[in-house]
This record gives structure tokens, sequence and C-alpha cells, in this order.
């Protein structure tokens, strides 16, 4: 019997999660929930129904799992909390820094209803909250460092097109290679946010605007650019449709950790990802994600979960002695 | 109140639990047992016992995990199904081939007691395994590769030495720099088992011994080299002392594969280790894999477990709520 999923908002994340479900050969898409007309969302998946949030209610005994494609900013702190109630949930909740208010909201609505909802999955946060956690744990005595990129930060590329005389703009956030190469090697670094990573810029200047007074404006940008090394680049219209639509990304988690009677011993622990669809990685994680909050519910289990609740068999559509014989 | 910790056996497996507790301050080493003359065994922390095998039933109500710091090849298929039935325990076994033999047997000892058993931690089974299932979960599109080293081979050594002419003698194997970073760029190469692995021998010769025949033994002996590109060096026995006797090792696992409604997108998974000391990293997976048992007891879990059932959460000291703000 296949896992009977639920698409909530049907966007680029709503989209991807169906394209990655056609590789979960134990889930079946039931239907798309969309806040617009249903008229006017056709889904890929042909003879899946297009429901309109507010029918939702009673699709709560035909869905096993619904995916919550919503952005973290607005939607989810609303919207996780809020379907918790009749679904089990899974989202991408990705503010860092609100991930234990989130976690608490979603923790009573879902224990209040018996369901469980599974909370900020992706790759940050996500796998690479895992890879921390794994590497702490093993290596008590050491340090973290986390770089990201290359790949295009959303709210850098819109801090830039604020800025007046801006018509378009990507900002790419990338890895100082002298300072990966300095962790890879063991030698613990003191990074400063200069020496961890560069902003590179690509603007498309409204005529007539003052390239550089827009240059310095960006440059000197506090949070956003003032901490950092930034290139800014002018380029054509045409330019940049054709080489800055792309939605790479990726990423490393290093933990360099000593072990041995003194200190002895040092080991580095690195994990990483060079993804060409952001989206499209992340939706792959979610589909997991879905399977493994079917697999707890079925247990028992009901509440908040994350990623570091979830034996890492439960991602697997393999069976647990498939897995052993195979990839243990 | 802490983990109470037994350590069955202390070689340098035991030792290096030993060691690695010290980071653990939610654990407390209780008794190190040993089939040897207890009087001869003196471990490095102060005041603990020290315990013949024999005397070990007398232990079970003070032990709340035992470690068990046994050989593969004839010790462990033995000992974990045997103290399964009066601990809850922890083991390295590693031979792949045999896992899932020595999980029926550990399963049926430790599901009669009521004793959780965990098969099979360190790093490869270990660490590895969970790269391999968390990967193929997230891209079922795509190809495994795991490589090893730059690191001795036990095995291999044992090869070596088996020869007549040869006094001692160390084998590493060593990944192949192209195929690790053809895999990198995503070219997801078919690799030959020689285009994998190198083998680099250190050999000290018996007086008198004919170094070209062994060379040729070595190089053509089957399954062990005879697929291999295989480099023979001659040390002296002074040579061998100085340079041969560390335990560093490595490795690497990838992940290349696609997503996207025409597979258009690829994504690489890496994970490397690189470990001053093999023993002392598996050690240290060991002592958050008893974190874990001792966790999964008191659901009321029981059976035999892998590393595949444990919620990473359950590897650390630190709480759900500390993990959620700062590593999640």
């Amino acid at each position: 019997m296949s896992i009977k999923i639920g698409i909530m908002g049907y966007g680029n994340l709503g989209r991807g999660v169906e394209v990655a479900m056609k590789t979960a050969p134990d889930m079946e898409l039931v239907a798309v929930f969309t806040r617009r007309d249903p008229a006017t969302v056709t889904p890929m998946t042909a003879g899946v129904p297009v429901v309109s949030v507010n029918d939702v209610k009673d699709w709560t005994d035909k869905i096993d799992v619904m995916i919550l494609c919503g952005g973290s900013a607005t939607d989810l702190p609303v919207m996780t909390p809020e379907y918790a109630k009749l679904f089990n949930v899974v989202d991408s909740f990705d503010t860092h820094a609100r991930i234990p208010e989130h976690f608490a909201n979603v923790d009573a609505a879902a224990k209040a209803a018996g369901k469980v909802g599974v909370i900020s999955c992706g790759w940050d946060p996500g796998m690479f909250s895992l890879m921390r956690v794994y590497a702490n744990a093993i290596l008590p005595d050491g340090k973290d460092y986390t770089f990201w990129g290359k790949g295009v930060s959303q709210g850098h590329s819109d801090a830039i097109r604020r800025i007046e005389g801006v018509k378009n703009a990507k900002q790419y956030t990338v890895p100082v290679e002298a300072s990966l190469n300095a962790v890879r090697k063991g030698e613990n670094p003191e990074l400063t946010t200069r020496q961890m990573h560069t902003r590179e810029c690509f603007v498309v200047l409204e005529e007539g605007a003052d390239a550089a007074k827009v240059e310095k404006e960006i440059k000197e940008m506090p949070n956003y650019f003032a901490d950092y090394d930034t290139t800014v680049n002018f380029i054509s219209e045409e330019e940049f449709a054709a080489n800055h639509g792309g939605m790479a990304h990726g990423g490393y988690v290093f933990r360099s950790g000593k072990t041995g009677a003194n200190g002895e011993n040092n080991h580095i622990i690195e994990y990483s990802l060079k993804l060409d669809s952001n989206p499209e990685f992340t939706t792959s994680v979610l589909i997991c994600i879905a399977r493994a909050a079917y697999r707890m519910k079925n247990e028992g289990q009901t509440g908040c979960k994350t990623i570091l609740d979830i034996p890492p068999a439960y991602f697997s559509a393999q069976s647990g002695e498939d897995l052993r014989a195979h990839l243990l």
C-alpha cells in the first residue's frame, strides 16, 4: 500500500516535490492544494485533482502526509501549526534563529491532534544539521566550519535590487578556497567573516544610473556586504538572462577534532554538496522525510520532530534487511 | 545519572574506548573485563576494577551498556550473541558479507533477554553506511562510489607477511586521485578495481631472501594484489620501525545522482574522513552508539539494531532543545 501524499502550495517547491515523487515507488500523489482558483492550476501528473485550500478538511482521511510548500518568512510559521491539526505534515522552514519557536508551535498542535509534524527539512537546515550533530558527538573536542556556495543568495540579491538605479541583480556567495584548504589540512584556523566567503554581484543598471555610486552603495551595505570582499559586475539584460538563471548551490560542513590521551591525533570529517538545482535537492530530501513521518506516525509517535529525530533507515524505501545486506 | 559502561576486552580497541570516554561527561567506566589474569591488566583510569570474564554474570545489574572490543573474525560472532543475553551490547563487527547472519544471531539473543544489541559500528561499516543510505534515499537515480585510504590494510599486510622471505610488511591502500576527481566532477565513470585504488607495500626482507621473487609473488597474488597497480618498496627494519607504525586511515563516500523531469540536474554528495588514528575514531563512534543503545533500551526497544536504526540526536550528550537551537 503506497503512502498518500498531498502537496500544499504549487509554486517552485510544490512542483519540485511532484517531480521528485517520480522516483518514489512507495508513494502516491493524491491531490495538490492551492490558495489560487484550482481551475488555473495544472499539475504535471495526469489525473491529480487540484483542490482549494478552503476544502482541505474534506481530505483528512485521504492523505497520509501533507508536504507544506510555503515560504519561511510568512507562510510556514502559520501554515505548519495550522495543518498539523489535520494532517501529518512536513516543512522546510529555514529561518535558523526562529526554529525553537516554530518547533514549540508545531509540537503543541501536532500533539493535541495526535499527528507528526517534521520541520526544517532540506539541506541547511537539514542534511548539514545532521552532519554537524553526528560530527560534534563523535569528536566533542573540535571545531565546526560551515561554508556555503557557490550559489545564489536570494536575500543578498533582493538587497541589491532595492538600490536606486538597479534594474536586476544576482548575488553569488563563494567560499574562499584558501580557507577551505586550511580547514581540510587540519590547521584549525580562526576565520573572520571576510575569510570565509566572498560575494560576487551581477547587476543590470537602469538607463542613466550611476555605476560608481551603485557599486559603492553595494560594497558599503552593512551586514550584507560591508564585512566581505565584494566584486560588482555590471552586465546587460541579455547577459543576465542568458547566464544567471541557474539555481545551482552547495556547500561544505567540516568538523576538525582531536582524540587521544593527550589530544595528539587529529581527524577531519568533511561533507559537501554540489547541487545543479537547489530546490530539486531540497524536495528530494522532503520526499524522504515524508516517508519517515508516515513511519513514525505508524509507530505511535506524535508531536514535532526534526531530521535529528529520524532513524536513517526511515529515509529509504528499501527494507531494513536490504539496507543491511547492501548498504551497511 | 551517568551511563554505566563496561569494556569487554582490553586490547587496542578497549584502550581506545577508555580514552574516548574522557570526553563523555554523561558516562562512567564501571569495569574492564578480560580473558587474561586480571592482575596483569592495569587500566589508565584510576580505581576502575579489572574483572575476569568468568565473573561477568555478577555485573549484570551494575552495567548499562557493555562495549565489546573483540575482533570480527572469531571473537565477535560468538561474543556478541552471548553477552546480549546479559547486557545491552555494542560491537564493531566489520565483515560486511556476514552482517545479515550476525544480525540474526544477536537479534534472537537480545530479544529473548529484553536487551538492545547494536552491531557493526565504526566508520565502515558505520558512518560510511549512514552516508550511503541517506544519499541513496535522497538521490535514488544515481551511482555510489566508496574509496578507502590512504591507510593500512591489515589483511593485505598479513598476506605479504605470509610470503617466504618476508620479515615484516605494511600495505597502504591509496585511492586513485584522477578517479576521485572524475567522480567529484559528476562524470559518473565506470571504474575498474584497478582504477579505484593502488596498493603500496613496504617490506622488510629476511636475510638472504630473493627480492625479485618476493616482489613477483606479491604483485601476482590473486584477489589481494593481481587486480591492482602495486608498488613494492624494500626497506630496512629501522626505516620500517621509524616510518610505518602509524594508524592513519580515511576514505570517501560519493553519491552522484540526477533529478528533474528529464534527469537534467546532477548532484554530488561527498563525505570524507581523514583520520590520524583509525582505532581512536572507531572508538569515538562506539561511545556515541553506547549512549544511543542506552536511550533505545530506556524507550523499551529490544533486539539487534544498527547505526541505520538510531535517531541522530541519540548520538549526542546534548539535549534535543540544545541541538535544535545550536546545530540544526
